[in-house]
């Protein structure tokens, strides 16, 4: 059998898989999760084993020291995944929760109820712990999955997996509910990705590289997690002590993900007073800053030339592009131009400038007052993320276990026709 | 300027346009909406012209009479054309809805509300009402469009999006709201389906194979109406009158809609007294009965063989595919397997059958002793309808204006950082 025949043998028994999984209760859903979770730590030292010969694998073809911490797994991390797991067993389950419920004149009754979205597919890159974070959220809310990570935690992800599937087998999991692609060549996610007899959705899980290609391949919806260039706006009548807490925070708390602030913008009407001051809070924490021409007339030394580059820069690192605005008009009109519509925040002590920039920026998440690190599954009491999704359709921002549902009309009445 | 870059310039400008419609009031949209309406009967002389343009067209390219019937336009095809604008005037706005609104415990406040998409593409073949159609649902939901007709309507379309344009925008509609591809070259469907850039979502309304170009090509989400192959099943538990009912008013009430019935699913312990008199009605209604073996055995003379083909048929026509099944498993198995997910029924008395069929059938719309032909936005009490998505993500069953909107989150706090 070629990888396409067996791809695609996957996905007629992950859609098999996924009529079973649409009967199970929630009960019996969380006694499945719990026996995961106890499997991962009791396949320990297997699992630890090939994380070993992805490692020895990575140190031999030379990965930066930080891919290869990406994919280490050790005793701590490993109790890690399955503590999320557990963690997905708490969490209330969305499936079967009556959205609407009406009566119509003619004598019929409607109820919109959600379902499960049916087979996703899961496409990522190096971290071995989305092989368990990803499944189970799917498998929480119902859905098969098809999981297919990087070459680089081939072993990995096969011991997670396998775990997963034994520890679910004993506890009544349908066969073929959580299925790894063994494969690593390129042409599986192209199998993937033009699957949409069986696959409802994919959701890749990574750089823009990996997004592009699934986007110009995939014949189903992708759910696409992009960056995050979020800005944070110091407007005219923000408050100075507020606005250096904010831009500290959303850029320094945690430099290397996607709420991050990577654009601060200062109106022009303050920037005098609070750049010097917001621009010293940062440097004290070696933030680097990237002026345009206006704001770096007022830092100084204290700042390196932006390029054009920088307004559209995801740094995911101690850097800051900086820029002074006219007004309000020209920062909501930057944001929605070089953003990526993921989190933005105005500081203003004015009502009326946050509503309108709260109303005109386009973006999933919009702050006022707050740092964009906010913008979070675990933040916004979700208890559990599969990302930040940058699409407007069907799931924008934090993702959880919702996103991963659908719906059905059911439609009763006592033999009423048209 | 060639095709590619024309269209990707309607992209821009409808982006632009996207950012005033989002601002425009309730009231204002209503307003806006019903000087579209005055000025499509205002117009009346020249669209009319501009039709039979169309239709001497299609006279002379040999068009069937069928399809010359559909692009015609008539003074009362274009009153009922400016009165569905009224009626969308008259609809409540989704848009600024809040979805849900609640404190976490850091002091943050975050609230869901609804927004419109954006930038909506809307491929369509003849019919020239959908000109008008698409575009004020869309337009009431805040979103731009981008409309591509087919060629044989052109002259109609032309007509029609001139008049809308006009009759908006001496009520405040922002430029370039609502744009119709000049281009009738079927490379104009390429460049939007890849202009995801500008487009946030593209909605195909035509035949399976407009639908499968879009879906090949598209960036970005599509949401199809594919066929209704729709099924009526009469279980063991099932009354006769209201099976006779059901099945004689799903098939025949309209035949040539997408919630017609078109497979009739038989449980063999009722088939003998059953086939005969749904048979008979179906008969007396001119229903041409293409029965499998069992069926026919039962059937004899009123019934003709059926073929495998039968079973993935949407005829649009008197014909009604009949198959004996086993029990209400080998029911709910047919249905997944040769249905298109769109909407299907089961007759029974008995409720734990019903509610086993209503989970089990994976379709957008599953009915309990009613007549699929309520699978329809206007019967579900929506007002108006897109179509029927056979999709599952963002919206599945009757698309109306909810599903025309997406949502953002907006979060505000006093300063809290993380």
């Amino acid at each position: 059998m070629d990888i396409k025949e067996e791809i695609h043998q996957m996905g007629r028994q992950a859609l098999e898989a996924s009529r079973g999984l649409a009967k199970l209760s929630t009960d019996a859903k969380n006694a499945i999760l719990l026996a995961m979770a106890d499997r991962l730590l009791a396949d320990e030292a297997v699992i630890l084993a090939a994380n070993a010969k992805d490692i020895a694998a990575a140190e031999a073809n030379g990965l930066t020291a930080a891919m290869v911490d990406r994919l280490r797994l050790d005793h701590d991390r490993l109790v890690a995944v399955a503590d999320g797991v557990r963690q997905v067993a708490a969490l209330p389950d969305p499936v079967g929760e009556v959205l609407a419920d009406w009566d119509r004149p003619k004598g019929i009754h409607i109820q919109q109820v959600r379902v499960p979205i049916g087979v996703i597919g899961i496409i990522f890159e190096s971290r071995p712990n989305v092989t368990s974070d990803a499944a189970v959220l799917c498998f929480k809310t119902g859905n098969a999955t098809i999981l297919r990570g990087g070459k680089e935690a081939i072993h990995s992800n096969t011991a997670i997996a396998a775990a997963l599937q034994a520890g679910g087998a004993a506890a009544g999991l349908p066969e073929h509910s959580i299925q790894l692609i063994p494969f690593t060549e390129r042409e599986s996610v192209q199998h993937m990705a033009q699957m949409d007899r069986y696959l409802d959705l994919i959701i890749p899980r990574g750089g823009a590289g990996l997004i592009e290609a699934v986007v110009s391949l995939a014949r189903m919806p992708v759910i696409k997690h992009y960056d995050g260039i979020c800005h944070t706006y110091l407007h005219g009548a923000a408050d100075l002590k507020m606005a250096v807490d904010i831009t500290v925070n959303a850029k320094t708390h945690k430099p290397s993900v996607c709420n991050a602030l990577e654009t601060l913008l200062v109106d022009h009407s303050i920037a005098e007073v609070f750049l010097p001051e917001v621009g010293a809070a940062l440097r004290d924490r070696g933030v680097e800053l990237r002026a345009d021409e206006a704001a770096a007339g007022i830092l100084g030394d204290a700042a390196v030339p932006a390029t054009e580059a920088d307004w559209t820069a995801e740094y995911l690192d101690l850097i800051l592009a900086v820029k002074v605005v006219d007004d309000l008009d020209a920062a909501i009109a930057h944001i929605n131009e070089f953003g990526s519509h993921h989190s933005d925040c105005i500081v203003t002590a004015d009502q009326a400038a946050a509503d309108r920039f709260m109303a005109e920026v386009d973006s999933a998440v919009v702050f006022w007052n707050t740092s964009t690190r906010f913008s979070d599954g675990e933040e916004f009491g979700f208890g559990a993320e599969i990302g930040i999704s940058t699409d407007k359709l069907h799931a924008r921002g934090p993702m959880a276990l919702r996103e991963l549902t659908s719906y059905k009309y059911l439609v009763r009445s006592d033999g009423v026709v048209r």
